[in-house]
């Protein structure tokens, strides 16, 4: 049953060992296939990765629609352009039809004019489809066009990008925009050192907190606005900026994901190079979505497959821009860890004490530390006070030499791998010499070493000099904040050093089950129970024993066949609620019996006017656990996976966990840990564990069908699918298909 | 059934109709009962209040142990209080045994040698129990005692405690501390007007950040650090700032509480008062637990029970003590919200769509503006930009005189509570005026304005001066602590404003069912299935008609009168797992069955050997919801009733909600709404709604039973209790009970 039917995409799955969590593996870079591949959707299974390096750093800009006229808007935008130009040491071409000079700077009337091969036009005009035909002629690699007023405003709008767009494809250049802004020609302060965090925002308001992170010290590579994606999308410049040596993380503000599938595979790439991207995804409720519409004219998608999504590929998604400023720069700036415990360092028992309680909560390990090390703690910290961890140093040893000592030798233990130490109330002479020691011993070590600054004000010198002034010390305001980019820090470093590219192994050709299930496909029809059945033993999936009859006659002689007990149901392609019809009849054990269930079952049928194909006699299965599992679509990311416990419990608690493929088999036994009704596959009240395997294997094939039967198949949903006691097996007992 | 068995506290509340959502009415201010009353259980039923108007203010204050000699800690201490003593106005006496002046002021020997009474006494000594002795025969009200060493030591620094504490009982005083600090004595600033924030902490450096909120302009008036809680309690406190008219919130840093019925008495108190109180409370986790227990030496409860009861009395729990802050500066400065609509107001459509997000998540409600009040937008904001609500400018329109009258005409609609804005990139010839604006504007109205000023730099003008120099505008730093703000505020009024006070219903005799439930007890043991369920119908609460036999005859005779069919059950006091055991038949329908059943019951336990003091047979009941109702201890508040869903769910799931007796009926059915799998209770899958009303009833009465057996019963279990479609009754079809 459970043996290797349809080759490693499904069960070969299983022989891949589940071993990372213990022997952590160096992170997979190789790409194994060419570029151009498909998976058997259809899908890309690898990035496309543009080369931006000449939109970033272009050695010539033309600004089409440029103007120095005092009052009219584009002469600041002009003005703007001119001085980044002269930053980032591009020659700027003045653009305008009638103009000679702009600023001083010769004039040419029209794109078609340029006589040297430009890198980036700027389109400052109102309508940049004729410049974008223009520019088709000539050698131009990129252009951004600022001009608002399309699939933002409606469907008119959606019309005219998408006109603007398939110029664009026509033209063989990129396109940033339309409704994009000057953000990328912004002032990057040179002078900062160390990873970098590159920026791509889908609104310009709220990009600028990540972006004025330079003004404390923090380095900023790049900025994106990506504006409406009508060509270069969100994606792309994750791609890209994924393969930058500079980039130390990747922070994104997005409303809606142009395509889901090359977002997952562009934090492929990312995960595959080790690069965090962290992610403000608006639309966690309906309001958000609709409003986030509205702005850039994006769907947003169904909240909880975009969630998995993301932690599928190892995207952090938080909440708050204040949480991306910190979790962006503590993962662009600190080195891999060497452990995951975490020691709470504090002059406070309280300040200890409350931490410790949040940190541990939010699933960080706080681990003991040795005693041999709280005795060597306690040369330096009163006997009275704890240092097992949280280390509570009482105060005044922070003030002397035993200071530094003490952040020294917490550091030295091998459990160690972050130290945090909150300093909730500046006191300076004593956390003045705090911070300068935590500053120092950062310097000393590759551990990470984090402060939260408590104070309200944030005006004091500790902070803004001292702290600030580190880019090895990680600097936060508030617990919640630290806590939060610690743990994406950790959960970042154990994900991509397990990462397996889930692509890398996606099936390329159908199954041999594709065919058997190709003709059973009925398009735009929904299938009868029977129907649905065969496609899932096409695919291997176990279904019970059964006969679909259309006599009394013949249901006596199925059940014989198929062995007493006997289920009897009636069968149609129209019907829902059987078991609240009264439409199934469980437990029979005699010929007299699956008659009477048969005269039943059609009078019921014929009573309430629903059409049959017959009636269903099965096998009757054991008791286990019943399941659910199915198939979606999602309008971002196509089929979804979902899992969730049967019966009314999915119903009443939603308990369902979903994916988006490719994912492997780790990630659907993930999908089970998630549940939160899981101790019921564990075995309660004296139940005997369920055949979790067997519904692995049962999600891994269900995701095989949603794959192959894409373009065929809307709908599927096994419930419920009967997980039997370990080593029995799952049995789908009823399910529904709808085709496409 | 139902009828009105046991007075007002369980029936009665049916007659007070559930009505506040809909007709808001005014706070209860009154306290109709003298204080000294007790509750049934023997627990007061009003806070009792100390008088610390001296303690804050007094006019005389002796330091045992003041020093003026270089290098001494009690040095530095001894001047901070005479430099506080001087600030509020009192004279200082310090008491030494041998100086005779200490910065130049005469000692006294002893505190018995004290010529004039003395308000408060400071005590610096290492062990303060014998001057507490000696305070006894003066007339000093109050005493703090900053020595360490006592109950956060463990067991020998408890007993010490305990010996201390007894002696100010006798003494007549009232102590702060042991294990406290300096925090009462610090500087507050005079120039700020305005409700105070009043504030409570077990740790001084936990409460710096609320303190030196004053640098941001912030009134507070009150510090008590309560250290060990020897004597006075963060519930004392609570009480005494609940009438004080400068106190416009409370602010407490809490990690254990001494006393979970006085906490809930002043939080009643500040609920009557309408006077919010915000507090931190340590103890999410095990380890959060564990470590402050060894800070402070208290208990801090089992985490669901303490957040339960501060939610059932208004108490806003916030887990940092940035949210501490914020929330707290909001309640105190915010007027009573005239509706609870919120408006986002912003720049640009993204940080609107984002804030809109994460508002409508948190549960704050963004009405859709009237389309009136859209077109009087639209005359000052370009049409193409939504004003819906998120209201979007789009920029420019705040830069001129346009700005305000947006702003005005938003806070002009009835249907608006709050304005919020965040500008999360300032841009000075924009966010400069929109701050400008947002002031005038708040100072012009009583609806709250908020701003979120997302720069993470926070040295700007408009920030510094502008918004932190209006008291009217609340300023965040964050989107997330604003939500949350702005939520415990609009919570906070709606619920003042429908509160009742528990206690005042609270009863206070023993019903009739009392005697008969005494009757029934075993100290120390379990009771059998049978008299468990005889308690329950002692209360009230329906079970099945049910006979206990001892033979198959009498098994037969109790099934004609109890009416077949009939479930039988072997009954014992040790007996758990009946069904897992086989020791439940249900559905038997002749006598046959029944002397079958009997027999095989009693071989099982023959078999097993279970102790049984004889069958049950029981009528059998119609399906329902199956619920689970209980009482437990709880360290800290005594007896819990919990509710939840049955069966395997609640195992699974604990889907349970618990409240703190006393508790009303809008409370109990809050219970039930709590519950994840709450909709099984409207029915699901085409079952019928359940008789919730006499699910509550059920809740009330196992209430009354915790409050009226609270010395006698260790635990009770209805598990299930069988809740008929609605008009037809709850049943307990199991009980279990253990007496104390």
């Amino acid at each position: 049953m459970l043996g290797s039917t349809h080759g490693t995409f499904t069960t070969g799955l299983r022989a891949r060992v589940d071993a990372c969590g213990e022997s952590p593996r160096t992170t997979v870079h190789g790409v194994t296939a060419a570029p151009g591949d498909q998976d058997v959707s259809g899908r890309p299974l690898h990035a496309a990765v543009p080369d931006l390096d000449r939109f970033f750093r272009p050695e010539s800009v033309a600004v089409v629609g440029a103007s120095d006229a005092e009052g009219r808007p584009n002469t600041g935008i002009t003005r703007q352009l001119l001085a980044w130009s002269e930053r980032v040491g591009a020659r700027l071409v003045p653009v305008h039809p009638t103009r000679t000079s702009v600023f001083g700077i010769d004039c040419v009337p029209s794109v078609g004019a340029l006589t040297e091969p430009v890198d980036l036009a700027v389109l400052l005009v109102a309508d940049p489809l004729p410049v974008i035909e223009e520019l088709a002629e000539t050698k131009v690699k990129f252009a951004v066009a600022f001009a608002s007023g399309f699939a933002e405003t409606g469907e008119a709008g959606a019309a005219a990008q998408e006109r603007l767009a398939a110029a664009v494809r026509r033209s063989g250049l990129r396109l940033l925009g339309p409704n994009t802004n000057l953000n990328a020609f912004e002032r990057f302060r040179e002078d900062l050192e160390g990873p970098a965090v590159a920026l791509i925002t889908q609104s310009g308001h709220q990009g600028r907190p990540v972006f004025t992170l330079q003004e404390l010290g923090v380095r900023l590579s790049h900025w994106a606005p990506t504006g409406n994606e009508a060509d270069l999308e969100t994606a792309d410049f994750i791609s890209y900026f994924a393969g930058r040596p500079e980039v130390g993380a990747i922070a994104c503000y997005v409303e809606g994901l142009k395509d889901g599938r090359s977002f997952l595979l562009a934090a492929d790439r990312a995960a595959r190079h080790g690069v965090p991207v962290v992610a403000v995804k608006v639309g966690r409720t309906e309001t958000g979505a609709r409003t986030a519409a509205s702005h850039t004219g994006k769907l947003t998608g169904a909240d909880q497959v975009v969630d998995a999504a993301m932690r599928q590929f190892g995207v952090i998604r938080v909440d708050g821009l204040d949480q991306l400023q910190d979790t962006a720069t503590l993962l662009a700036r600190a080195r891999r860890p060497q452990a995951d415990g975490v020691v709470v360092y504090s002059i406070s028992g309280g300040t200890g004490a409350h931490f410790a309680d949040l940190a541990t909560e939010a699933g960080l390990r706080l681990p003991t530390l040795p005693q041999a090390k709280q005795d060597e703690l306690h040369t330096w910290i009163p006997e009275y006070l704890s240092v097992a961890n949280p280390v509570d140093n009482g105060g005044h040893p922070v003030g002397d030499w035993r200071g530094r000592k003490i952040i020294d030798a917490i550091l030295a233990d091998p459990s160690v791998g972050v130290l945090i130490c909150p300093i909730t109330g500046p006191f300076p002479p004593m956390s003045d010499k705090l911070a300068q020691d935590l500053v120092d011993a950062a310097e000393a070590t590759d551990k990470l070493v984090c402060v939260v600054w408590g104070s309200p004000v944030g005006t004091e010198d500790a902070y803004r000099t001292t702290l600030l002034g580190s880019s090895r010390v990680a600097t936060f305001r508030t617990f919640a904040n630290c806590i939060g980019a610690v743990k994406a820090y950790l959960d970042h470093h154990r994900f991509t050093t397990c990462y397996r590219s889930p692509f890398d192994e996606a099936p390329r050709t159908p199954s041999p089950s594709f065919r058997k299930a190709q003709a059973l496909m009925r398009p735009g029809r929904r299938l009868s129970e029977h129907a649905a059945k065969q496609l899932l033993r096409a695919y291997g999936i176990r279904v019970p024993r059964e006969q679909l009859v259309t006599s009394a006659a013949a249901a006596v002689r199925a059940a014989g066949l198929v062995g007493y007990p006997v289920v009897m149901k009636a069968s149609g392609a129209q019907l829902a609620h059987k078991t609240e019809l009264g439409l199934v009849k469980v437990g029979l054990t005699s010929a007299s019996q699956v008659r009477d269930a048969y005269r039943e079952l059609t009078d019921i049928a014929r009573f309430e006017s629903i059409d049959l194909d017959g009636v269903l006699v099965c096998q009757m299965v054991g008791r286990g656990v019943e399941m659910v599992v199915g198939v979606a679509r999602d309008d971002l990311f196509g089929p979804t996976v979902t899992v969730g416990l049967g019966g009314v419990l999915v119903e009443v608690l939603g308990d369902t966990a979903v994916r988006v493929p490719p994912f492997g088999e780790r990630e659907a036994r993930s999908m089970l840990a998630e549940l939160r009704g899981r101790a019921l596959l564990d075995g309660v009240r004296g139940a005997p564990p369920a055949d979790v395997d067997a519904l692995v294997e049962v999600v891994l094939r269900v995701q095989r069908m949603a794959l192959e039967l894409d373009g065929d198949l809307a709908e599927l949903d096994i419930n419920p699918l009967m997980v039997l006691p370990r080593g029995q097996g799952a049995v789908a007992l009823d399910a529904l298909a709808v085709c496409r």
